[in-house]
């Protein structure tokens, strides 16, 4: 399937956008008219430049205001189209977008209107272009995209067909089945984007907040499936208006829109059976087989395993890494770093197919992390993040493959320790590149979206995990004017107090919980006064709901990150956000000096 | 009247807010539970600090989910309820705030919610303290401040009152009238808040967007006439929950806030003839008295102002300061800075009475500015704007005053040019500081905002202006990753292609503006080919609208500032904002390398 995007998703100048679509592997590109505009080359120029990146100009867009309008200003309006028929004619583009009228209409009638079409029409065929005429969500009169097709049937002309934008199609919920109604060969255009749902007028929604496929709540693989049953074999192009996108360094948004696409392709594909344009298959993550934390001192780090219980399983034979584990959680220790600070620098995850896995990745246009392997040493193949964070593939049993790298340590314990979760955090224009890729790349699902109070702005959580839960990644999305706030690893439990006091006993010094945390806990939950004393003594903290409860304490930091061990009883199946304000409060007082 | 503020509204720790709000002259504070909850200090130690700093603890808040319950949550809550009451005692609040139910009601009964409304009271009684019961505009079946006023009377209790919000009574549309039906006694608090209008859910709109008030489009004004002729005695108190200031810096978000509540209560005397709570009268600038320009070396402006026709007149006799006119625009080169980048560091304002001007914004917490005057030089006095640029103020004619002190330069020629307007920029996080300076300080009006695609993404564009339109002030907003757009003095002239043909001549490099521009306005405008011709060759812009024309020109970037020749003919109203794009395409060019 061809791919298109619309340059207006983009930051740059107008050079700087098509360079970044043609390195993104797009085919083609949308030129918007203002992106020309602002622009010093000249139409030959942008022509000759595609022809060299090799992108074809899939449309010219958008052409506003012009039917539904008085005798005298259509003439004005078929003045200033021919103009731009004529600068699309350098340009080498044979196909404009004219959206429906939502300035300047006064005549609300369809007859006219087709009439007016027509004209325009058969103008534009003079400079052999064709006319693809949109609804928009708040065109005046015409706001549907059954009415605009209504009209370009009523004008019947060879060079005028329509054009369907997801967006203004799913944001007015209007039933997108009805797609299959019209001509495939007169569906000229397709815009691509997604959306959060928000309540909110649809303008606003529309120029602020759009968003790449897969990072929204539309459900565009149907969509497409409509539009292709239809007959439609143009371009899939995406028209996404996003205040974040605009910003962001064009090169990666571009990549991260081109993924966007693939995905996309992949899942309409799938849903129908088509053999065309398929991945390979997303391996669902069955559990996490290790996480690593980098930094050129680990000490701490090491120190505050063994105060948790973990044991030392040795240093790996050829590199400067350790390994420590507490039932199946694996924590390797990496010390081959220039960059001091430790910091969780990757995650493995145990997958059926490491192999499928690497390639579906590869696919959507992650990078294959090279990593040096001595002979002898299991191979084990990663992406890269969009952050850079290596995400590791295994599929076979991690004590049987790589563990027997390390020498020199203690036996495995039983236990049935494991990894409750990982907490990543990242800049706000960070957020939704990644919430596509552990989507698209590990078909991990986005969970509703939660704010959290921290002493320096609301933090947004999302969590993205494995339908079966098993993988669960709560994000976190910094303000934009806070320090990035530390990640960091959950493990499991099923005696938390013990474990705390065996923690303590050897020298733990728990991230210091307030004592007014106690007094509210009381407050909302009627605990025993003895069981109350307890959590207090050892900096616990705790949270219900109708499922089960969660008891959790965490490290203090270490660097850019911290570990938290829970207990869950019954089926409580949060993550403690009542708690997380007192934790970001705790961890921003462990880190400035007191007042 | 007294002040206060909820500690919700700002960042850090509630010692930091509690040491802010006292440093901004606030009378007391809403404590919020979380705020407590997440701190370290006990509330015996927050109460003492409150007493050292002079803050009367005026609230506790919030409690939600109370009334409308079953019999067994009723007892529930109540238990919730005492524990709070028994902190209240410790930290010596007396007044809880009690929301609408938006959560647990499913008793939709006037008379049952009073009854239990009723226990509540009664077992507040026991603690002394008072119920602020507040219909939240997404309450469950409460959601009209005059069902929970009826509710209050129904319970009648002594020490059961109502709260008003002024964000749920107007954000929902109700007719604040209807407030001065109620009881000044019986309401126990009021909380204000302006916002912008938007369209979109309530809940949204108020935990995000809320502003100080003047900020926003509210009447709170009127809605606060309502509440003091209603006979409320207690404090006004904000309670805006924004994403902004929950980042700001604490003390000048205090500070910002604190301004807020000064102007509102002067408005709302001013609307009723009230003597108390009035400032000095605000001093609509007349005209612009002079800009000043600052930098270690302005040979460069000293340049392009005698290219564009500016007359030197001369160096002041005591400082390192030069004088340039055109006109009545007088702009001032200030050389006495170790900043080295030139940049806009100071506006001069004609004003009827300048003490009063001064008196109004230091009684609103604006700093008064020192500055060095010496013997027989005229003395001309200062506020500081939040970002640092001084506004002056001048009531005396300036060539009859301190113009005067500038000599060997040229003698003045008369023009009728004069400053069309002066654009600033500021950083994303100071806006809503800076709109509520320029209104409550000088009366200044904030017109529509308007949002500007610039390569670096969309610059919010916010005109605030005297009601004749005499003085206007563009506030540019930059998006958080860009650099700050340079400012700019734009100055009127009635004939500009001779004028810019004549600083053409005498050696002034255009901000070059590219010829598909041209393309673009031969399009929409069916400009004649000849007149086009024109413009380009001198690189001036057009903009028509149905009352008239704007034809400009910009200079280069000099550091952080441009200047901009303007021509308006009939009553063209705008400032070309349909080129600002081009602009800072342009401008972003000039200042990164070509590729």
């Amino acid at each position: 399937m061809r791919t298109s995007i619309a340059t207006v998703c983009l930051s740059g100048s107008l050079t700087d956008k098509l360079q970044a679509c043609a390195d993104a592997g797009f085919d083609g590109v949308e030129i918007m008219d203002t992106d020309l505009t602002v622009s010093y080359e000249s139409p030959e120029e942008i022509r000759a430049l595609c022809q060299r990146l090799g992108l074809r100009i899939d449309l010219f867009q958008p052409f506003r205001d012009f039917e539904g309008v008085s005798e005298e200003l259509l003439a004005e309006n078929l003045r200033r189209a021919e103009a731009k028929f004529q600068l699309m004619n350098r340009l080498g583009a044979e196909t404009i977008l004219v959206c429906s009228n939502a300035g300047t209409a006064t005549v609300d009638d369809d007859a006219v209107v087709a009439q007016q079409l027509a004209a325009l029409a058969d103008l534009a065929a003079g400079y052999g272009i064709r006319i693809a005429y949109e609804a928009l969500a708040w065109g005046r009169y015409v706001n549907d995209y059954r009415h605009a097709w209504r009209l370009v049937q009523l004008a019947d002309r060879p060079n005028l067909g329509t054009c369907l934008d997801s967006f203004h199609i799913l944001a007015r919920g209007h039933d997108p089945a009805e797609i299959e109604h019209i001509d495939g060969e007169k569906i000229f255009f397709l815009q691509l984007a997604d959306a959060p749902q928000l309540d909110m007028d649809v303008l606003s929604w529309s120029r602020h907040h759009r968003l790449f496929p897969g990072e929204g709540s539309f459900d565009l693989s149907g969509f497409l499936t409509h539009v292709l049953k239809a007959g439609y074999t143009g371009p899939l192009s995406l028209e996404v208006f996003n205040d974040t996108f605009r910003q962001t360094d064009v090169t990666s948004t571009a990549a991260h829109a081109r993924r966007s696409l693939t995905w996309l392709a992949d899942r309409a594909s799938a849903a129908n059976g088509w053999s065309t344009d398929r991945l390979p298959s997303a391996q669902s993550p069955r559990s996490v087989d290790f996480v690593e934390i980098t930094g050129s001192d680990l000490g701490a780090a090491d120190e505050t395993l063994d105060q948790l219980g973990f044991t030392f399983r040795g240093k790996h034979r050829t590199k400067q890494v350790r390994l420590w584990t507490l039932g199946s959680t694996r924590i390797i220790l990496n010390e081959q770093s220039q960059q001091p600070a430790p910091h969780l620098s990757a995650i493995g995850l145990l997958v059926d197919d490491a192999g499928q896995a690497l390639a579906r990745g590869a696919a959507l246009g992650a990078p294959v992390v090279f990593r040096r392997t001595y002979a002898g040493d299991h191979e084990l193949r990663a992406l890269g993040a969009p952050d850079g964070t290596v995400i590791y593939f295994n599929d076979a049993p991690a004590e049987d493959t790589w563990v027997t790298e390390f020498e020199g340590g203690q036996a495995a314990v039983e236990s049935s320790h494991a990894v409750d979760h990982i907490n990543l955090s990242y800049r706000w224009h960070e957020f939704e590149e990644t919430v596509l890729f552990f989507h698209s790349v590990l078909g991990l699902q986005a969970q509703t979206p939660e704010n959290v109070p921290s002493p320096q702005g609301l933090v947004r959580s999302q969590v993205m995990r494995t339908a079966d839960a098993t993988v669960r990644l709560p994000l976190n999305l910094a303000p934009p004017t806070a320090p990035l706030p530390p990640r960091h690893i959950a493990v499991t439990c099923t005696d938390i107090l013990e474990l705390a006091r065996r923690a303590q006993e050897r020298g733990l010094r728990f991230l210091s919980i307030p004592d007014n945390y106690y007094a509210d806990l009381h407050a909302r939950f009627g605990l025993d006064e003895d069981y109350l004393s307890q959590l207090k003594t050892l900096n616990l903290l705790y949270d219900r709901d109708a499922d089960g409860e969660f008891i959790h304490f965490y490290t203090p930091t270490i660097g850019g990150l911290f570990l938290e061990m829970v207990q869950r009883t019954g089926t409580y199946d949060g993550y403690g956000a009542a708690n997380a304000p007192v934790r970001l409060a705790a961890q921003r007082r462990q880190l400035r000096p007191l007042r």
